[in-house]
């Protein structure tokens, strides 16, 4: 058993994982920060854990709380990432990092896109926690960088690709569409229902979401070359779910059954991706509230162009669901241990 | 170990109870039946169980059945029911079924609402399957009827105060809303995405529904007197969950600390009941894909009338959930057994 | 041709008045205010307008909006408007306040359920705001105070019945059920899409609502009795819609025919009235966007209760289309004058 | 006035022509027909059209119909139309026709898609309803096929830039949203409510759905080029409207303004066009109900590519708002006419 901590907890990723957690066999949940909910127990802010969660938010300093647990997530906004780790690792405590701040390894980029960053020598400890692609570094570090919602999206199903060079890196575009707990729980005009609800529009076009270094870092490592690709953000009138819909144009000689090929040798064993048959496509719906990675791909002869579509739920896999997946790796427990939670449909 | 069959399982009963069997340690789900879908593995009519349930949809008799599991769930409509598990039981299994079939303890009223009883000798040996009422006889029984989702919802919320003699019961108003799950999973027009999507109405307004009289057979036992209600249900542009509003007038000396005193002292050692604090009133994204109600009620001075809350999963806790737990109760497993299910929010 | 402001024109019920009033053949909207976008064009701030609305949000005064307009609609919060609507009758112009404040008769009820008031002396001038009730001193007045969402559906509903006597006044109940513009367009937490989509709840049960002092005053007044009555809302997740679902038992003497004369009397001449036919229930996606009210009842025979069940609008009819009605029987305008809107579906 | 008929009014598409033509101020609705449901109202079909339209669903044969009205929409599946115009032009009627059967100008490419054509002697007289482009064909012609919705969207979007050859033909990607109603109103498993809520997915991925060559065709027109794109289809849990998002790679000396000006050479006059301005991205919200399209383009310089975005009401724009607007060219009457529906938000 570990006792393990969230930082940042009153957010929906703070809520996922106390979900996850919670049923967690060898996991005790000893702490969880919420400036704003200090004194409320986590059930009465979020009801649907009633019964289930039994500690109250607390606004404890990195110290305090390495007296609390010895596992830590931090789930707090980027720049207050970076404030509190190096605290938590000195003190011998392991962490996933949900946050942007340890994500990027090219600290130019990083400062770039977000802010100075304060701990810049922790850069290269963090492992990017993707476990389908670092399982190994990941199982050896205490601190993992826990991947962006939309780039576990669109690198997990392009990845078979770039390894074996089997597309033009010059023709990558990937046009996702989020649910919007991806946008967070802070009040604000844009994301109240009235202003979601039945309704569709992309944002952040043209090179301008902060996810954009987060995935060309990682294609690029894919495909040992630099990486720039067209990624298209857009808002689903739905509460949770990643679909990602990825072009590219095809290299000579990869058809239909070789590409099948590149993706079963990736993916078959993994416990969390499910390819689908041919023909079928992933839908968002099919993975709610699950670890999955759903992928299916298809070509299109005439244009010689593939398009890849994977569907993930961004709390879970591309949050939460994922964190928990790297604290496995990184207690040496079984990776897909408290995960096993089937996908809720309808 | 049980086997476990899911007779009809292609509606969104038979999804449901895959769901939660599929992680059930004490369980093998060892066939599923389904006309339309005879020769299609479970996963690809439901992808959400891709990777996690492999077997395939048969069209067996009951005969055949017999011989590939223990105990069933039977999730056909009814009639089709009272057909099919005469010759379960009379093969030594166990079942619980989700018709109305085995509900009505009383024929006449049983052929008013639905059709001639062909079984009718098995009524008295089914019992009602709500373990907060009737844990005991469930516990003992072959054959458990399982309550239909409005009753569900309505009866657990008036137990207490019907048991105390705490409301008029001339008074009784539930004003009930599903989710749309409740219509079920065959085409039709009138619940088509763009018929029900941001909308709202009632239906079977004033002693139509045929929840109505199973409604009053339960509350009737419990007040050891003869209940008619008005049941109003209502259809939500949502996928899962009922919130029923019950209304009765409270008779003398029935005051706030008298009524809470009633609900604690029925339910709080209950697995899946929670009791929300004053002023806290259920909503059915807090129990969405659990076996909870949760339960609250608010006392109008003014016009000396109490108003219940509850709020099930209409799937889980209204259907597939309490089936399982039944389940559990007839096989002598620990009631909640599987059903540790952390509801997902948002 | 009538030069029209709208004061407090950023919430819901703001861009609504526009949508209605640009294509209204007698009006030119002239002036538009919001603090908070003051120097944006109510076209950017509501992408819908585009093109078709083509002024700014000011921040003027009422001094200064006097020069501007002659009529007003007041659509900022209750408090604010009984310290902006003195200064507009006093300069002769003619208003529609669609707050809280002039809608209460009786000072004290305001101030205990509200605040202190500050011009009492207009409350006796005001006319609530319901043609289908007081359309004749609606014609004459300068101040109309427009009702409220959840009491025009309620109101509308009973009123037959009360004017009739038809039903025992200590017996109503009004269930409730909003979409979720009528929450407003402030930023907050509790009304954000991750919230509320795909839920359903109650709030402010059991006398807390401040709309229950208001739909008492109209049903008192309709009844010629005082009327205490049970009224719970609750939140849809809709964009907009109120369903009224009224409970009341029957006096002696009215039956299916007597009740269906009564409501036909009352209504069959109004525009905006529809009344459905026998076992056909309004919904709220049929009356989308449009100023209908539409009303059916179902008598429950075995209980002696009618069940009266309204869809409206709660933007339109119940909000913005009901004051340009108004505005229209104020201006000496044809009554429906650009409110011939056909509701939405899908 | 002219006297008009819907021809297959039960649809989606047309109750939104019943929608728009009873507030027509040049038109009488005469006849519809519906097979499924003859001798009923319009209005108990679709209760939002209640008290507005006052005729009855006919089963009535081409030559009864051209007794009845002398413009004809047909809003028949493909196929069945091409069965039933010959006879109304042949009478003399004019004709837009909603269904594929007239709109490619290729019958081999027609027969390669649908099936063979049963009156291909009409193919050349038909011209393709986009006003924007085919005004002055439109108004002279008897026969108009109306634009498919995707189409719409994907033509309007990319004509500036294929006018000008601003984009390699080669790279045209177009990523597209679509609201439910564009998969009709028959009953069907896939389009239920718990389906598609909550959800998204892509489908006909790659080649496969049927608006292919019509957009291939009108491209390549534009180009003067044969232009081939990959075109993929997503569905949304909203009921209207379109989003797409295309992309293409900008040809030399293309840049930001040289862009903008193409746009506005084109569109500026259009009454039903909608510029945004820059990083303004159009949403379907602000397009419900309404005859607009709203476009915004972005260029992304990192690829040199440009992303070109639409948003529609797919029930309007996309088929009977066009419709109408059509039917206005034809008549004479102004291109705007009962088309100056503000668009419904929220």
């Amino acid at each position: 058993m570990v006792n393990v901590g969230i930082i940042g907890g009153s957010g929906y990723t703070g809520v996922e994982l106390a979900r996850i957690l919670c049923n967690h066999p060898q996991v005790n949940i000893t702490v969880a920060t919420s400036r704003q909910f200090v004194g409320l127990p986590l059930a009465s802010v979020f009801p649907n854990l009633k019964n289930l969660v039994d500690i109250t938010f607390e606004d404890a300093s990195p110290k305090e709380l390495c007296q609390k647990a010895d596992f830590f997530f931090t789930a707090v906004p980027h720049k207050t990432a970076m404030d509190i780790v190096p605290e938590l690792l000195s003190s011998g405590k392991k962490v996933v990092d949900l946050s942007a701040d340890f994500r990027l390894q090219d600290i130019t980029t990083y400062e770039e896109w977000y802010q100075p960053h304060t701990s810049p020598h922790l850069i290269n400890e963090a492992v990017y926690g993707l476990p389908e692609i670092y399982r190994e570094s990941i199982s050896k570090s205490d601190l993992v960088a826990n991947p962006g919602c939309y780039p576990t999206s669109i690198i997990l199903g392009l990845a078979p690709l770039l390894k074996a060079g089997a597309i033009d890196i010059t023709s990558i575009i990937a046009d996702s569409k989020s649910g919007t707990t991806g946008a967070g729980r802070s009040a604000s005009v844009g994301t109240l229902f009235c202003e979601v609800h039945d309704g569709f529009r992309p944002y952040k076009v043209g090179r301008s979401h902060r996810h954009t270094p987060e995935i060309e870092q990682e294609l690029s490592s894919l495909a040992s070359e630099k990486v720039i690709l067209t990624f298209t953000p857009h808002l689903l009138p739905i509460a949770r779910g990643i679909l990602s819909t990825v072009y590219g144009t095809l290299k000579p000689g990869f058809n239909q059954s070789v590409i099948t090929s590149l993706y079963e040798e990736m993916y078959s064993s993994e416990p969390f991706i499910r390819l689908l048959d041919d023909d079928i496509f992933p839908a968002t719906q099919y993975v709610r509230g699950s670890n999955f990675c759903d992928i299916s791909f298809k070509i299109d002869a005439a244009t010689n162009r593939i398009i890849v579509m994977t569907a993930i739920d961004n709390v879970v896999k591309g949050a939460a669901g994922q964190a928990v997946q790297n604290m496995n790796l990184m207690c040496g427990f079984s990776e897909a241990t408290g995960l096993d939670i089937v996908p809720l449909f309808p």
